[in-house]
């Protein structure tokens, strides 16, 4: 599980004890990618250190990233690419098992033509299905609706780590720092009667996690009414370097 | 100037006071490019803020960059990518003059086929001479060789900011981080009769500056014997934020 934007890293499982194979060794065995913009791909071109990990993706991501040659710089016979279906169990790491899904989203910023679909449903915005040892988890970091389908899916599940990107759509607007919405970015906020807060609502989970908050999201202020919602609703916010158990 | 390496990042030249323009705003007016590798252009991702600069590369760069649809994150309409002929004057900022020249050096990684030519000197790796109230300045961040050419253009130069990826041709090896030599990535290292130290001997330059080190160059560490030897032989070892005058 591998997100590169400089907002939240989470590492979501270590199934196995990790022994560094080098010097320059980064403790991954497998990358697993669920949309192909900027912020969940860039990172790939600092693991580009001769050292085995495998990129799991939908074909529709590993399209995209087939689509720039730069990317080849993580050769296949050391990084082979591994195509995932959508609802096709695979094994990321030994123990643990994983699943893609499909989450309403659009494609990457740098493919939008003129006219843009927010709410695409397909292999360009994926979320994951993990589990281990009885227990499961959901990542699923861009989300631009709450389907009846998706809430079915996440109800009893151990954890779920989601889309935190803004707290109110306009926000960007309202900081002065971008014209888009939360929507036209794909992107469904937390407050509001159709945001995530609202829609998790009376939904059996665990651990209720947000991830990939923009920094214009006032919950990353300790002291803001905002992150005192979310928590009395019973969600953590994420920080870099977290680590989680079911 | 720009070089998205990890290593070393040195700001040659305000010409004029920077003003910003927003919050989310970085201070460059232009981007310089002398290279299509990794290194040299995934920073350019992290610059897609909706936020004008000039892109000024040779056009054999900036070919590169195209075939990467990822770097149409930066809009032609807020980034105009401006190509540049070897020889041909251009102003990067108002009262800064500049000129690339080609230097030997080779394609970018993930651009090499079977096999590699190491001393290519064409579009792809280039230098950057630069003019202002009178001073020259020369970035050459990437060098196979010290040609006789090269060494004629340098001379009587204010400051050469100069290749210091390595000190010895085999250090990655030695440190067991790669395979691979210094003249294999194109680049000449330090010490030895054939290497940077040697080849800018009995020249005639204000300051001598290395950039681009690797992780692996010794000259790192402030008590390293190799440091020693080349500020003995006049070079500064440049470092992160450094801030330098003619």
């Amino acid at each position: 599980m591998f997100n590169a934007s400089p907002d939240v890293r989470i590492q979501l499982a270590r199934a196995a004890p990790l022994h560094p194979r080098g010097l320059r060794d980064v403790p991954l065995s497998s990358v697993v990618l669920t949309n192909g913009d900027i912020d969940h791909v860039a990172g790939l071109l600092t693991l580009r250190e001769q050292q085995h990990f495998d990129l799991f993706a939908t074909q529709g991501i590993h399209d995209v990233l087939n689509q720039n040659p730069i990317f080849d710089a993580l050769k296949p016979d050391i990084v082979p690419r591994r195509p995932i279906a959508l609802g096709e169990p695979f094994e990321p790491s030994k123990g643990l098992t994983a699943e893609l899904f499909a989450v309403p989203g659009k494609v990457p910023l740098y493919l939008e033509g003129d006219t843009v679909e927010t709410e695409l449903v397909g292999e360009q915005t994926v979320g994951v299905a993990l589990s281990a040892q009885g227990k499961s988890a959901y990542y699923i970091p861009g989300c631009a609706k709450l389907t009846d389908d998706l809430r079915a899916r996440l109800d009893g599940a151990d954890m779920v780590f989601f889309d935190g990107t803004l707290w109110s759509d306009d926000e960007m607007q309202k900081e002065g720092v971008g014209h888009k919405t939360g929507k036209r970015m794909g992107h469904m906020s937390m407050s509001g009667s159709d945001g995530s807060i609202a829609a998790f609502d009376g939904l059996d989970i665990g651990q209720k996690i947000f991830v990939h908050m923009n920094n214009t999201n006032p919950v990353f202020r300790p002291d803001a009414p905002e992150r005192a919602i979310a928590e009395a609703a019973g969600w953590v916010i994420a920080e870099d370097g977290m680590e989680v158990r079911p």
